[in-house]
């Protein structure tokens, strides 16, 4: 049950990038460094393995839980057992699929701002009467876990984490892990872990996804450029959630789409995309990195993914204000901190899964701009108090 | 909120079916009346058209409310008004939604059994704390008002109507349609229109589906043959409900696919697959009634659809162990009754889009099938009170 008055529009992000992509389509050369979408195009191999599975009848009803051979490719990958994974249309269908199962009235999910603002608004759809936690990151984007401990009680049933990170690029290290993970037995709750960005990590780690505790969901969207595809994937090893899971799946959703599964299933097989991919955002960290320290501008370097979150506490703009001249003056079109958290309305977010073109020249406009910025708020601070004096 | 016990395997109809179709596959010549999808594949023009529109870019996020050149068209066929369209991953998805918008606590919702399955279990999904009460249709399948207007009150909030109905194959007829309007209007309910098989109805009628109570939803896979695609939309005059359903669409699934539907709305501009198909279904239709009259043995012709609801009271036996022995028998897979209503146990239904030569086999080894076990069960009557004489 929701309620007609509690819905608000909330998709700045959504609409802000498309006007951006439409301003590019008339030629006003935008670029984007909005939505969480790469830039290219699908890979050809993905895209005729799409149109053979097709040809070859996969235009059926399939199982709730998915088709096993994307199923085992899924397991190989990360050594989980087949059985224990369910296909669904997308990352976010997933953790709300999850959601509804786990919530219960008054069970209390701890999340991390700033986030992915779906999150909350999933929360609410899945069971209006959970409570969520919001808990800010530090500064350096990193838990503090003497102040997490604090939140945890009793009704604890779920902490919701996202690595790499959405909007921060930040990627949750292995000792952190464990304590969460620690604690998680601990108190009994559930670690839900939204790994869409999980190929996307530059150097690679080892989690445990196997414990009991740990929910694991993705997504294919980021790494193959199908975002509009709606393919994603969850893993539990708890077989009650599975079947709760493939119950809902099978009512909700009846499957996910059988062809894209089957040429998905294909394409695993035999895929070098990612790790160049991979590569070539890496390569843009060292970039930004360079230019940033150079214009001695701080910058959290993003260790995974393709989005880095940037303070632009100097320019004394908020980050909406920020966003929108940078648009209007350089036609660079970035995401407001603030859409990821109240708190954080002195950042913003940039994708950078762009072409080196775009990425050159958007940097260096959002440089320019943000110097001037600072500057302008350098000097207005020095006017003030000298007008101040005068009246 | 759901609660783990709850969830109960209630799959018959797909793993029945899936079985059968596994043992096709074996080359064990399975006749499948059993899954509700037609036999063909999409149509070549419609395969080329999803080719053309991955290569053509729409594979990135869309709006959530869906393309507007597919909203478009959908507009244009039944005089709707595109702002008042949202494209759904098919047709559950589009009820789910709607039913979660819609069902607050202790609200009742009206559906007619027989009904396609899952229903109950997507009210319990959408609010466990939302009633529904079942009410059972006519033995020719037609709604009792008089009946019906004994279970509607104030808490009544929506009554489910699926038309071609699944498993009967009947249509509301316009009077039917008008008399269920005015109960709406007079006692501030909602209608529900399940439409999927809407494009199948053999001899047209003319409703109002822009009636304010009236919501409608439906979806491409069963005209098309792509019943694993997953796409549908729904339709509501009410912007409020169109406002909600954007919000869950956005925030639980993105968007739907959104190369199918570029694809799909292309097609829909020049498409005379459709009227084949149903041409060709209501020609089985007159087979059907003339077989089973040859044999004397009753049946509801069907209107629309591709389903027919058999009887089976005469053969003695249980919707499932008809199926069942049926399947064993002479290989031919049917689905039980049993599973549409614990009342329509005495029915079997069969789905008739399946090709020529499987349809003629198929119906000539149910009537044999039919035939034996009514001349079983009327010797055992026989047998029966002699052997109570005796002893």
């Amino acid at each position: 049950m929701i309620k007609f008055s509690n819905i608000k529009p909330d998709n700045f992000s959504l609409e802000f990038s498309s006007l951006a992509r439409e301003k590019n389509q008339n030629n006003d050369k935008i670029i984007s460094f909005g939505l969480g979408e790469p830039y290219f195009k699908p890979p050809d191999k993905l895209v005729k393995l799409v149109n053979k599975a097709i040809n070859n009848g996969f235009n059926r009803y399939c199982h709730p839980q998915g088709l096993l051979s994307l199923r085992q490719q899924i397991a190989k990958k990360y050594s989980f057992l087949e059985e224990n994974i369910v296909i669904t249309a997308g990352a976010k269908p997933a953790l709300s699929i999850l959601l509804k199962i786990l919530l219960h009235d008054k069970d209390e999910i701890i999340f991390f701002e700033p986030c992915f603002p779906s999150y909350r608004h999933q929360i609410h759809l899945a069971n209006p009467k959970a409570k969520f936690i919001r808990f800010n990151l530090t500064k350096n984007f990193s838990i503090n876990f003497s102040n997490l401990k604090k939140k945890i009680n009793k009704k604890t049933k779920i902490i919701l984490i996202n690595s790499p990170h959405n909007p921060t690029g930040q990627v949750i290290n292995e000792a952190d892990f464990e304590d969460l993970l620690k604690l998680a037995k601990k108190h009994k709750f559930y670690i839900i872990i939204d790994g869409v960005y999980n190929d996307l990590i530059y150097k690679p780690y080892n989690y445990n996804y196997l414990d009991k505790n740990i929910i694991y969901f993705s997504s294919f969207s980021k790494v193959y450029g199908i975002t509009g595809w709606r393919i994603g994937y969850l893993h539990s090893t708890n077989q009650q959630i599975i079947n709760a899971c493939k119950y809902i799946q099978m009512h909700v959703n009846t499957n996910t789409n059988t062809f894209l599964q089957k040429a998905i299933s294909d394409y695993l097989k035999n895929d070098d995309f990612k790790i160049k991919f991979r590569s070539k955002l890496q390569k843009k960290t060292f970039l930004l990195e360079k230019i940033f320290k150079k214009n001695q501008i701080q910058i959290n370097i993003p260790m995974g993914g393709f989005f880095a979150f940037i303070c632009i506490k100097e320019t004394n703009l908020m980050s909406d204000d920020f966003a929108f001249l940078l648009l209007k003056k350089y036609d660079v079109a970035v995401t407001p901190g603030v859409l990821f958290g109240k708190k954080w309305d002195n950042y913003v977010r940039i994708c950078f899964a762009v072409n080196n073109k775009d990425f050159n020249q958007g940097i260096n406009k959002f440089i320019q701009f943000y110097n001037e910025k600072k500057t302008q708020a350098i000097n207005s601070k020095r006017i003030k108090p000298l007008s101040n004096k005068i009246s």
